[in-house]
Parts: structure tokens; sequence; C-alpha cells
């Protein structure tokens, strides 16, 4: 339905996601609560406030599935594996077809494993080893074997031919203490991959024989491609995304978003936002850190974090875009150090068009009683293109 | 999805369900806001607060669909008989092709029913006339009757044999005044079924002849075994319930719990729970008495009863479950006299997992302005799971 009652506009969207938002209490008081955030509570004065739920109640969503809802794909029909998402977030240009595993370097003893990410090995360190499997390593049959560095211990490999399937099942046991483990075809046509794949792991674990900490590789999430409409198609919208960390940064590519050359800091992520405010319509504005204090169970450092937010956010009133929305993609309470159920605080600030909270206030609990109730996450996009005056009217 | 998401956990949840518990206004307050309540409404400041919908808006459920819901099972996808419950109800051994059927023993007068319920003959007249009708008809055709004695006029019959279906029209009318009706075939496979119990009928009236108040038979809500998963496995949890009324029992039993053996009040329910606490890990605890008093349209004594409940928490939360949800199946407001379709008090205590409150107050206006907002019954037991940490991660 939504595709038939689009109608231009010159309407300027923000989509500001603040990973992992929501919280739990301490001494009776969420981060939210917590944080100092005197603009957030005079901006939630004059918008709309609701909860979003990303993928189902009760559901504690990753990061994949929790942002394609909230740009309107529904996470359960696309399900994408965590090797796309890293191929994506280093620029990888991966083909339809094409099969990604994100890769850790391990350490192992007599082949067990003893530290699953080699002590968060140097990202300089990693590039050497990357490098050095890639010069003994480069086609496995009729396969082209691309390895491709990420970050610390991780790194990617992409498995480029004919006739490849993602469906296998990961050498990394998730656990220290055990052997890796042997990778499975979990379908039909999966057998020519998985042999490849643990053929893989073998060259890779000789090359690495001589290595220290780093003597193994472990894999996970072998995925391919989605075939989704994307994003610009889907809306009619020129959409830009700004984001640091690498996946975030492939999920915007996956939906076809276009990904913009970003510094390191929040202030580096505002300067790219107003330096391209006249080249897009949309703006997908990413903030990861909230949700790795979350994560750490650290939640002074969370809270600090948004009320850090907070002193940001008059630069961003002043680009005065039409619809604002300030919202998370799952919550992340510092109590359970990790992703959770809880559904997201939602700002949606949308001068002339959003009705107005009328009291001041930004927290997990205002937002519960907000005029906006409870949605999807599912159902922002099309909040967010009603708002930008983007759709027509339904029906005589 | 839900199935590959479990993970272990030795949490332990209980799910309290005072049946009919949300009403309507008398002098401004429902019987939940007149009840004197101090540890509910104390409760519900640490607790997270919603409204729940058993089936759909503007829907008045039975007690079956209410609390298959309750229980995660699509209402609409389940259709549960009453033959079947009251089978259940008695722990009477119901196969998957048994065609069970709800008797009353009603008077009749030159064919014509006088009273519904014969005066609600005592039980062990009942018994005495189970007996009776047994003696006389044990098979028709190749059909092996079963009948079974319930409670004053209510007893339940079970056809047995091949090719049976429970697609038939009731003889019960509803009505006193009228002749008990045909019952006919709804289904193409039924005609064999509809023969068979139509002769039950016949062959039960000649036995009941010379009787002076039940002298007569009427029959309604054949119905069969549903194909459902059974509770343990769909959750992976080992479940246990605790209730006196034969029909939730019975509908507990349906779902795969264990029906535990208790007492008729609520202190021996109680007194189960407690003793069991350690062989399960879910507990359904059923009071009926608060929907009897709505039925009854006694606002006061539902009011009441809704007190003693409270009397009675602190006993419940000395228990410690790490979830626990305080809440209705139906709401039975005192002055409709019937259940209503109005949505569900609903209360989730789950210390460290569950945002709260802040503010006391358990009542069916609380509850909607609630941080869960509105739910749909059938969403409970994924948010039970999720509070009890048996969900790991969708997605990466």
């Amino acid at each position: 339905m939504l595709n038939d009652l689009f109608i231009p506009a010159d309407s300027k969207i923000l989509l500001v996601v603040l990973d992992g938002l929501g919280g739990l209490e301490k001494n009776g008081k969420t981060e939210l609560e917590t944080a100092k955030t005197p603009n957030l509570d005079k901006l939630a004065k004059e918008s709309s406030l609701g909860l979003t739920t990303a993928v189902d109640i009760g559901i504690t969503p990753g990061s994949g599935p929790a942002h394609l809802a909230l740009f309107g794909y529904d996470p359960l029909e696309w399900e994408i594996g965590r090797g796309v998402l890293e191929a994506l977030g280093i620029d990888y240009p991966l083909k339809r077809g094409d099969v990604a595993a994100r890769g850790n370097f391990a350490s192992t003893k007599d082949g067990i494993i003893t530290d699953r990410r080699a002590g968060r090995i140097p990202t300089s360190e990693n590039q050497r080893l990357c490098k050095k499997l890639s010069d003994v390593i480069d086609m496995i049959e009729d396969v082209k074997i691309h390895i491709k560095s990420v970050k610390q211990h991780r790194f990617v490999v992409i498995f480029d031919g004919d006739g490849l399937s993602h469906e296998l099942s990961e050498s990394d046991p998730q656990k220290e203490g055990n052997p890796p483990s042997v990778i499975k075809a979990l379908a039909e046509d999966a057998g020519k991959t998985a042999r490849i794949a643990n053929r893989f792991v073998l060259q890779a674990q000789e090359a690495l024989e001589t290595e220290g900490k780093a003597n193994g590789i472990l894999m996970r999430g072998f995925a391919s491609l989605p075939d989704l409409v994307p994003f610009d198609l889907r809306y009619n919208l020129k959409a830009a995304a700004i984001a640091t960390y690498p996946m975030y940064r492939g999920l915007a590519r996956l939906v076809g978003m276009n990904v913009l050359e970003t510094g390191s800091t929040w202030e580096d992520e505002l300067h790219t936002l107003a330096d391209n405010m006249d080249k897009y319509d949309f703006f997908f504005l990413h903030f990861k850190e909230t949700d790795a204090a979350g994560e750490d169970g650290d939640f002074e450092r969370k809270a600090k974090l948004i009320a850090e937010f907070d002193l940001l956010l008059p630069k961003l009133l002043e680009m005065a875009f039409d619809v604002l929305v300030i919202t998370g993609d799952h919550s992340t309470p510092a109590l359970l150090a990790g992703h959770s159920w809880h559904p997201n605080p939602f700002l949606l600030h949308a001068p002339g068009t959003a009705l107005t909270e009328g009291r001041p206030g930004f927290s997990e609990r205002f937002c519960a009683r907000g005029v906006l109730g409870q949605l999807y996450s599912l159902e922002v996009m099309p909040l967010l293109l009603a708002h930008a005056k983007r759709f027509k009217k339904y029906g005589a």
C-alpha cells in the first residue's frame, strides 16, 4: 500500500539512533532518567513520545534485526548474517552469490581454544596476519578467497565463486576449553561450501602455527546478501548514513543508503551531517557508545554519554529538520550488561505536524505514557514519512 | 521463531489468574479499586503494569479461549469445546479421536424442558443417575459409551470409537419451554456420530422416565482433543497447575501441564504451591471465586475476595519467584454479571529485569497507563520467558 501513496516533498528527516538507549533502574532511575538531559527534556515537551518494540514482545534483538526494523524492513522476513554485516562494514563490495563469514583470530593450545579473541590483538597485528593468510590462500578449488582485516581480533572471509551456499554451521563453539567445530552443510546444496570452508580453516591454521597469541581462527555467521528493495526506491528518499562503527555502516549500505565518510567522534558525525544537509532527504545518524557502555554493565558511563548527547542536541536542532526522531534500536540496560527485550524510548519532533506532550521529560516512563503509545519499529518509517508530508491520502 | 531462542535457566515463574478480575465502576470505582489492597498497591509500584486483551478488541471470551491465550496458544486457531474441558476436568483420560459432550440432567414435562438443570440436583443424585445410565447403555453400534458424573446436574458423555466427528449441533436449546433439539451433523463425515448421539439421548430418556426431577438430558459442546504442542515442549518449562475448579484443571492438563492435587480453599492452593516449588519451573495458580462473584453481579463480594487475595500476597512474595504475574483471564464486571470484553489488569513483578512503575496502585486505570501498555494475552508467555532470561538474542 505504502508505494501507492508517496508524493514528492522537500522535507528533511533525521533519524538519530542512540544505540541501546533504553535501560533499567538503579536506585529507582534508569540511565536515561539519571542522566542530566535538560535539552532532551525540553524537546520532549514539544514532541510526541512513545515506546517501540524492535522485533516482538519479549524478543531481544541483535543490532541487525533492530536496525532493519527501524528502516522499515521486516526483520523476520530478512535475516541478515553477521558475515554480511561485517563485510559491508569494511566497504567490501559484496556481490549477490558471495558467502561472507566473520572470522576471529583465536589462541589455541593442543587444538583447544584458550582465548576466542586472541587477547584482542591490536588492529595492526590483525592486518599483518590477514596479509600473511592472503599470501598463502588465494583459491580453494574454483573459489576465490578474500581475507579482510576488520579490527582487533576480527576479520572477514569472502568466498567468491559459483554454486556457494551460506547454509553452514559455525566453527566457533562460543566457549573456551573446546576445540573448534567442523563446519557442516545445513542444506543439500551447501556441501561444496562446507568442504571449502573447512579446508580454509585448516590452511589458515597451518599458516598461523608459528604465531604466538593468534595461532588459530574461528568462523561464524556465514551469510549472503538479501534481495531487498533499496531504501531510495522503497521510500522515494535520498538517504545517507553517518556512523562510525563498521556494522552500522554495513547495515545502512545493505538497505541502499549512502554511507558518508566521517570522523570518529560524535562532533565529527554532527559536522558530517551539517556538511551534507543539502544533498539528502533522509539521514540515519548512529551513536554506538551508549550501547557499548550498557554492554559493559557501566550504568554511570551510559548515563554520562546520554548527558553528552544532550549537550549536542542544540546543534542538531539548529539544523531545523522537518522531522527529527531520537530513539534506540534496542534496549541495553547496564543492569543486564547486554541487549534486552524492553521497548525503546522514542521521541518524534516535527513542528506543526506532531502532537506535543506538553510536559517536559524524556525517559522510558514518560515514553510509556506518551501520545504515540506503543509501536513496532517497523511502523517508524511510515510515521516519519507521514510527518514529512510525503504520503497522500488513502482512498477518497 | 520462539523455538530457536530458548536457553536453559533455573528461573521460576508464577502466573496467578484471579478469574474475571477486571471490572467496571460503581460510585466511580471498580471492584479492584474498591477492594482494600495495600499489598498489591505496593507491589505495583515495584512492578510493570499493563492491560491484556484475551482474544481481540471488543470480543468477550469464554474461559477456554482466555486461558489458552494466556498459555500462549492462539485461541482463534485452537477452539476447544466444552465437552473436552469437562472431560479433562474430571481426570477422564480422553484419547485423540474420542468425542466428548457436556450433559445436563434436566426436568421435562410432555417433552418440553421445564428446568435445564433439574433443580441443580445434589452430586450424589447425579452419581446414582450416571450409574443407572451406564448400566443400560454400554455400546451403540460399534461405539463405546462412557457416562461420567461431574457435579450437581452436570455429566460428561464420551463416545469412544472409530470414525467419529465432533461437528454436531447441540440438543440443549438453551431455553426452557422448548423440547430438546435433534442433534444434527454439521460436517459430511459426522453422520455416524449424530446418529449415535441421538440414539444415546433417546435411550437415556427411556432410562430416566421414572425419575422425578431429572427425567431428561440435554447435550452440548461436542468436542475432540486439539492437536497442540504440549507446554513443556513448546516452552522448555516443567509446568504445574493448581486450580480447584474442574474446567481449569482440564485446561491446564490439555496444554500438558501437570495438575497438582490441592484442597478447596485459596490457602490450600498456596500450600500446594509452596510444597511443590522445587519440582517445577512454571506454576499456573488459579482462583475461581472472583469470577463467580462477578457472574452473580455481586460487586461487594468480588471486591471482598480481591481484598482477601491481597492478604495472601505476602506469602506468595515470600516464595520469591523470579517472575510473578497477577492478572485475570478475562474481565467479569459485577455490573454486567458476566464475562466481558474489557482488557485485563496485568502486573509483572520481576526484580532486576522489569521496569517499575514507581508509583503505588493496581487497578484497571493504573494498568492502562502502565509501562507495558496494551498487550494481547498471547504475548504474555514470551514476556514471561524473556523476564525469566530463557530467551537468547534474535539475530546478530
